[in-house]
């Protein structure tokens, strides 16, 4: 049984910092996290996307402020257990006890909630045979670009995840083709202009009131059938398929947890981002309250407002000097 | 007289940051200093320290820190009165007038104070000869350590900075004495306990129980008089005093506007931290709400959410659409 002050579920870049805001109130800290590696959607759906909005970096490519964030929450010593679900939470004398899908045992005082998207998952078209090309040829997300050079290309969907890598990979892919259901775009108009153009100068091949209708290959994807506006079919040759119609968010057993829900998401105090269950904490985008933005940097507040508030939580009788880094440094907290 | 969407009141590290939230949402920002340049605190009084805990930055210079948010910023464009004190600031038909002391005007929709301590202004010691040596000798902050390289300095204090400083001028001043009041410090035991060591080993010269008495000069410092523990007088040789008293905050102008203050700091709403007064918002050091933290990390959170309610302020009747800078980048919003 692993033990813990706080258990963070979730290890994204606000699960991360939060390490760090409670390391400096020596509180101690484990993370759980679906995902086989830390970083959440920021390692798993696009590493190299360039951030703006982190404030003092002008720009940071996603897994840059990853690794970032991992090396200043070094000195706190975290522990974590990837790849594995939380299955299940049960209240003990002196805080909670947590399994996961793999059997893993913690227990903690704490339990912060830092999900994201919960236990998201990508929505997929629904053709019975995907399922056999997903990793041959299928993915739901562009993790490396790289991989698509030279290739033949078909990306699906209308939001901003589709226009944005359709402009970004017509300049390295062989050939790449846009399959979208409507024949206008949810994502930002200049992109959706981007693209319209691109398909004019015929440097893409832009498929409008179309829908994906069946996948062939053997052992890995070959071609496409794809269902035109006029009911007709083609076969597209293919190397790659890449879905992007969103994430799907799922909370599953956190659901479960006498927690209130609205919408999907957890509602908190803005006081301490406390739930309403007393030692269980929800911060980043799995939570909701008045004006919330889904931000990392909001998180990254959230995060400090939550460890003071657990600190408390944990030692009723223990008086809290608030202290600079600035003045202090880490170590002598 | 200058146009603009929002005036910032305090040009530091949240206020700078708060040009690029109201950037991304196409809002122009003026900001406005007493100080003559940016960076508030950061760059005042401590440009040369590390801070910890911003995050993403395992480590960053105050500075430094600075430089990135100006960078950062750039392209939105902002304006700036450094150097003037707000005096005066009027309601109008369509937001608000501002004048500053050395009469320059500003027309916005929405002011948004990013004070920090206010107008705050360091803690002297009461010698009315003092303000003749300012600049001449005397000074209220370290900004360039080298400044003191091989010269005869007298700090005097008893918290971090007096603490702090007299252990890094140690290494490079001529003498270093440092005055103080108590027996005991109230800075890091860590910092007392190795000042107290450089004492020992006659690495600096410490006068405890002891007060500045008089300063005396011609044109510049020269010496000064320090009252020991038995009131005795002695005359020190000085090229530099360092007194190290604190900051004492000073709202100014701004205790005047009709906004609710609770012990030196403006009351505001969580949901979007506006204060009592419609148009007008306060964020980072200066404001207070039930589990504030004076964390700049903080009021980066607070500027963001600030943005968005100042634009429904300003357009009562747009529709904001919500978008990521990784998806959209900077300039598409």
């Amino acid at each position: 049984m692993i033990q813990t002050d706080i258990c963070i579920i979730g290890a994204g870049p606000v699960g991360l910092f939060a390490v760090f805001e409670a390391g400096l109130l020596k509180l101690r800290c484990h993370l759980v996290d679906a995902l086989p590696q830390v970083g959440g959607q920021l390692s798993e759906i696009y590493p190299q996307k360039p951030i703006y909005d982190i404030p003092g970096f002008p720009e940071v490519k996603a897994q840059e402020l990853v690794d970032n964030l991992m090396d200043q929450i070094k000195p706190f010593n975290p522990t974590f257990t990837l790849g594995e679900r939380l299955d299940k939470v049960e209240k003990t004398a002196t805080g909670f006890e947590l399994r996961t899908s793999d059997g893993t045992e913690i227990d903690c005082k704490v339990v912060v909630i830092a999900g994201g998207l919960g236990c998201f998952e990508p929505r997929k078209p629904p053709l019975k045979e995907i399922a056999d090309f997903e990793g041959k040829g299928v993915s739901y997300m562009v993790k490396d670009p790289e991989q698509f050079r030279d290739k033949n290309v078909i990306l699906a969907g209308g939001g901003d995840s589709a226009l944005d890598w359709t402009i970004e990979l017509s300049k390295i892919a062989k050939k790449i083709t846009l399959v979208h259901r409507n024949e206008t775009f949810r994502g930002a108009p200049d992109s959706a202009d981007k693209v319209f153009e691109l398909a004019k100068e015929g440097k893409i091949n832009l498929l409008l009131k179309s829908n994906l209708a069946s996948l062939s290959g053997n052992g890995k994807l070959n071609s496409v059938k794809v269902t035109g506006a006029d009911k007709s079919e083609m076969e597209l040759e293919a190397d790659y398929l890449v879905p992007l119609f969103g994430l799907s968010p799922k909370l599953g057993p956190i659901a479960d947890w006498g927690l209130s829900i609205h919408k999907n998401q957890i509602e908190v105090n803005t006081e301490d981002y406390s739930t309403n269950v007393p030692g269980i904490y929800a911060i980043g985008d799995i939570n909701t309250y008045k004006g919330k933005l889904k931000l990392i940097l909001c998180g990254f507040h959230e995060a400090a407002l939550m460890a003071q508030s657990a600190f408390k939580h944990i030692y009723p009788d223990k008086h809290l000097s608030f202290k600079y880094t600035t003045v202090n440094g880490i170590e002598s907290f």
